[in-house]
């Protein structure tokens, strides 16, 4: 089985400059939902991470069968103001204006390993900010990986922790 | 295990009436995701569903889970606005104003068998709106479960399909 083919790449969303890589096709699949997880944990198994952390929305929805099937706690990284009670936050540049990715307080302790995971890098601005968060808490980031990358956009280099992407496209 | 344990409760949050129920221990402790897609089978076994749905983004991380562990495939229900491509959407009344929950045109076929999970029914707003818009285009909507149920709003009343939660507090 082929990732690539659960991908759906839509052209002009949200903006008519953007082709957007949609991994709707790929957990409406059950197989390639558990394809995706057995080719991350070829990386995860090097890692032994305690946690994955995946941000807001679709960090969710490619971390957690990952963190179901290795028995591993899941917690939600996420946009400012989204989470109850105390959090601990970092803010970060994009192209116009700044976005603030948020954790809840105390949910990490020192030592802690965690990966982290995303549909897609692109510029790699919301990762590196989650990598520096989780860093400035005493927790490691073991790992990082993502469903896609868009190599042009060397996301890559804005990170320090060990990084894996399944499927490559150029932008 | 006593899932309710792993529930936090932020009063005040997100405005100063309300009572969150945060699920966020429940993810990140591995035993107890396990346990709520146990005690979610007890109803699912008897649903044999095609497809699992949840309403962005706590229903993702309640639903993905039973969507994996049962070899489903998961659907994503976002807000307005969310989804690439072509969609179908149903708008329904909050108590100030309306929202809208979309599904991808063609993500089900008639006759399909569909789950609806999210983390909490309050007045059922979202989920009725959802299970409207998956009898609409000729799928059946086999069962409704949420984590937690707020048994004073009610909600059960709005919902047509047998429904179930494995959590109730009043409000």
């Amino acid at each position: 089985m082929k990732l690539e083919n659960y991908i759906r790449v839509v052209e002009g969303f949200p903006t008519k400059e953007i082709s957007f890589k949609d991994i709707s096709p790929l957990l409406a699949d059950p197989l390639a939902t558990h394809q995706m997880v057995a080719e991350f944990n070829e990386y995860v198994k090097e890692w032994k991470p305690d946690y994955v952390i995946g941000p807001e929305s679709r960090g969710f929805v490619c971390g957690i069968p990952l963190a179901y099937e290795d028995h591993l706690g899941f917690i939600m990284a996420r946009k400012k103001g989204k989470l109850p009670g105390k959090v601990i936050s970092k803010s970060y540049t994009l192209e116009y204006g700044t976005a603030t990715i948020e954790l809840p307080e105390n949910c990490l302790k020192k030592g802690d390993k965690v990966v982290l995971v995303d549909d897609l890098l692109a510029t790699g601005g919301t990762l590196a900010a989650l990598e520096d968060l989780i860093e400035e808490i005493g927790a490691e980031v073991v790992g990082i990986l993502t469903v896609i990358e868009l190599t042009d956009l060397k996301g890559a280099e804005q990170l320090k922790a060990p990084y894996a992407s399944l499927i490559k496209y150029p932008h």
